[in-house]
């Protein structure tokens, strides 16, 4: 069997949130891993093996043993290497918070976004972007309960936790949507807490060279919307692909 | 501060499958708690402002402290009642592999039941039939394998575990199913080895008294598809309420 930080591989997409919350976790604990960059619209027949279920980025291979579902995978990480900084907080009931929040995420604002981007009509992208500001807005009156209580500059505390994690990754996209649609989901109006925390949370080491710049995110973004806007969209590969 | 064992409250509704997910977990760690049982046309004040965000049951209100989401709720109990028999495996690759099925269960089982219970039309019924069956297909080839690798009768071993739990407490509304559309989810001749492991878990001392009959979730389905007929679907309490 491999040793803890020996041949450890992820598949992912540079522009993937999801392939993004894993690399940053693994930079955090401070462990070597080869990066194997996927075309999502020619997937490899590693990736098609080793996420059978989904065929979905990212996967995580340590010592020849996949993982999927990014939260899945970061959680994997924070118990393997366990004495590198912790991800998730030692407290049950806190790590208890930073799940539901976690989930929050994937579940009410990232399925927002995803919208904004792939909508058909303008007016599902509006109602799509309400979904999401929606959302943004519990996230920021979630972090300035955490700001109230410690002061602290990310939700983990000193440094990038869990829920950091799960919102950071998806930084770019968010401003993609600014330039091409014009609709600023992370802002100093409105969200203030949350814009003074994104511009902490790119510059941390962690997450330097992982999160892409947003003009990666707006071609890619564009590629989608051309997929979406062709007959072909429904069988095609599509923005759900990046989805774990 | 409460100790441990005191003042456990779990605000659910009695055909709820994830507040039966909970109400199992504490089952196992042989905790004492309070059951509340709400009711989801007219949520309690409780609940409201203990699950402000999803106003969702369950909650688990642990020494005043509220926590949703139940697999979120779960892996807590699991973790504070550390020493009582464990929900999640020892081993950090065994935990992958069980949140994944988890998570698979919540994102592509449960939606495709819920499906076929709201559906609209018969052939909106039938799709989600199809989505449903082939995710429970997935899941008995996961079975399959647990079982190849060491022959134990649940997915957590010789006890149930995060993913018996995730799966069983649906058992009731697949049943249900069955009476209202004639659609077996779970059946001897395509899921043999779910639909043994379905007469084992609800034999289980702590999911007595906790999976209801069938002939609740039938009755509980009946009310929800009345709502969804009537025009006042979209305003009213739906289905969806018993989500977390």
């Amino acid at each position: 069997m491999a040793g803890k930080d020996d041949d450890v591989k992820v598949l992912g997409v540079v522009v993937s949130p999801f392939a993004i919350r894993v690399r940053i976790a693994l930079n955090i604990k401070g462990v070597s891993y080869e990066y194997v960059e996927e075309d999502i619209f020619n997937k490899s027949e590693l990736l098609l093996t080793s996420n059978p279920v989904h065929k979905k980025v990212p996967v995580l291979i340590h010592g020849g043993k996949p993982i999927s579902e990014s939260l899945v995978i970061v959680q994997y990480v924070d118990e393997v290497w366990a004495a590198a900084p912790s991800v998730l907080p030692a407290d049950p009931y806190d790590r208890a918070v930073a799940r539901f929040w976690a989930a929050y995420i994937d579940n009410n604002m990232v399925p927002g976004m995803v919208g904004v981007l792939r909508a058909a009509t303008e007016e599902e992208r509006a109602a799509k972007a309400d979904e999401t500001l929606a959302a943004m807005a519990q996230l920021e009156k979630a972090f300035a309960e955490v700001a109230a209580k410690n002061g602290k500059p990310f939700f983990g505390g000193d440094s990038v936790g869990y829920v950091d994690l799960a919102l950071g990754c998806n930084l770019h996209f968010l401003e993609a949507i600014r330039r091409l649609h014009g609709v600023a989901l992370v802002d100093a109006g409105k969200t203030p807490l949350l814009a003074a925390w994104a511009e902490r949370f790119v510059q941390v080491e962690a997450a330097k060279g992982v999160v892409p710049d947003a003009d990666d995110a707006v071609e890619f973004a564009r590629k989608i919307q051309a997929r979406v806007a062709a007959a072909a969209a429904s069988t095609a590969a599509n923005y759900t692909d990046i989805q774990c």
